[in-house]
C-alpha cells in the first residue's frame, strides 16, 4: 500500500498541505473517495487512512499499524563532498538501507567547492530524493540530510555520538577486521553511530588524526577497494545485518 | 598501483595484446619504461611486473604478490531481468563487492525483452564494466557475466550450487531473519552460493516455487524495502561481514 509522510502530529481528520504529495496522491496515483494509505506523521508511526474528501484532500485516520523498520540503532553516513551526483545516489541507498541521517563535509581531499547557496540547493534536493526513498522503502522516518560548509562545524557535531567509525582504505589493505565486528557487537539498542567516509580521494591522514581525537577508531569494510559511494551501502548492510538479522 | 587483468597463463615475459588494456597502460597512464603495475592471469594471483618494452607493450614479470582479496565462497547474483541501466549498476557494485558471477534471466515480471542479439551485446557492456571495476577494486579474478534467453535456460543451472537463496519481499515482511544467518554460517570455503532476485515487480509465486523445487530456500534481507538493484548489494555485504569480517 502506498505511504506518505506527513508533517505535524497525528490527528483523526488530517487535510494533506504539502503540495508535492498532493499531486503524487490525487494525479499520479488517482485517489477516490475511501481509498486508503497509510501515513506517517512525525512520531514515526505508520497508520492506515482513507480519503475522506478528495476536493479537500481530507484523509481519516483508521488505526495505528504496528510496521517498525527502523534499525535498532541510529546511523549516521557523514561523506567528505564528493564529485557529480555521488550524494543524491546516496541519499536513496542509503535511505533505504536504513540510515538515520546523511551528511557531508568538506574534506581535504575534496575536489568540488560548495558555497552555501549551492548547499542549501543540494540539501534540498537530496531532502526530496530521500523522502521518496523512505515512502518506498516504507520506512518510519525520513533520514535529515545535512551538508557543512566547513569541516570545523562537522568537528563540532562528533560529541552526540556513542561510536564513530572511520571507513579507512588502509585499514582495509592491512586487513584490519575485527574493530568494526567489536563496535556492532557493543552497541546498545538507541546508539548514535557515525560512519566518516572519504571524497573519491580519501580522507587525509591529519583529518583522520583528527577524528581520531574526537574518539573515532578506524575501521576495514573488507579487503576490496570500494568506491566512496559503495562503501556505505556496506557499512549499512553489515549493520543490519549484525544487528536485526543475527539478534 | 594500478592492476590489469591479462587472459592467458603467466608468463615470464609477456606482451600485452588487448586494445583496450594497451590504451589505458600507454595513452591514460603514460607507462613507460621500467615502470610497474600488477598483472593478474588467468591464475587469479597477482604479480609486479615491470615495462620492459613500450613499443611492444612488453612487460617482464618480477614477483608474485600474496594480495588475496575474493569472498570464501563463491557468490552468484542472478537478477531478472530489469529495466533501464540497472544491470550496468549491478555490473560495478557486485564485482567492488566480491561477486563472482552476475547472472540475468527472464522472469514473469520482467518488463523488457531481449532477443539474442541485444543480449549478446549487453552481455559485452557487462563484461567490460564488471573488468573495470575488478581491475580498481583490486580483485583477483574478473566476475563472469551471464544472461540466460530463456528461464528454462537459467534453471538448468541451479544444480551446480551448494546454497540456493531467494530474496523474498514478501518473506522480508514477514520478519523472517534466520534463513541468510543460517545459511551463511552453514556454508564453507569454496562452497557455491546463488542469490536469486526478481526484476522490479518481484518475482512471481510459480517461479518461487520452481526455485524451491531445486532446492532454494526464500530469505528475507531485513525489515526495509529495497529496489531490485539494491537487495544484491545488501546480499553481499553481508557475505563479507560473515565470512571475512566475523571469522
Amino acid at each position: 500500500m502506498q505511504q506518505y509522510f506527513v508533517k505535524g502530529e497525528a490527528k483523526s481528520s488530517v487535510v494533506i498541505e504539502d503540495k508535492d504529495t498532493v499531486k503524487h496522491m490525487f494525479q499520479v496515483m488517482r485517489l477516490a473517495k475511501d481509498d486508503q494509505v497509510v501515513l506517517v506523521f512525525d512520531d514515526g508511526i505508520k497508520r492506515l487512512a482513507r480519503v475522506a474528501d478528495e476536493n479537500d484532500h481530507r484523509f481519516e485516520l483508521i488505526e495505528e499499524l504496528p510496521d517498525q523498520v527502523e534499525l535498532p540503532v541510529n546511523v549516521t553516513i557523514a561523506c567528505g563532498f564528493p564529485k557529480g551526483d555521488k550524494l543524491e545516489f546516496l541519499a536513496q541507498k542509503t535511505t533505504e538501507l536504513g540510515a538515520s541521517q546523511l551528511w557531508a563535509f568538506p574534506a581535504d581531499w575534496s575536489v568540488v567547492k560548495w558555497d552555501s547557496k549551492k548547499i542549501a540547493k543540494k540539501v534540498e534536493k537530496l531532502q526530496k530524493i530521500a523522502l521518496g526513498a523512505a515512502e518506498q522503502s516504507k520506512r518510519n522516518r525520513v533520514p535529515e540530510v545535512n551538508l557543512f560548509a566547513s569541516k570545523a562545524e562537522f568537528l563540532a557535531m562528533l560529541n552526540q555520538f556513542d561510536t564513530i567509525l572511520i571507513a579507512y582504505e588502509e585499514s582495509a589493505k592491512a586487513g584490519e577486521r575485527a574493530t568494526l565486528v567489536e563496535a556492532l557487537s557493543k552497541s546498545s539498542n538507541g546508539d548514535q553511530i557515525l560512519f566518516i567516509f572519504g571524497p573519491e580521494g580519501g580522507l587525509s591522514p591529519d583529518e583522520v588524526a583528527q577524528f581520531e581525537t574526537k574518539g573515532a577508531h578506524k575501521v576495514g569494510l573488507g579487503p576490496r577497494i570500494m568506491r566512496a559511494e559503495t562503501a556505505p551501502l556496506y557499512a549499512l548492510s553489515v549493520v543490519s545485518f549484525a544487528l536485526e538479522m543475527q539478534q
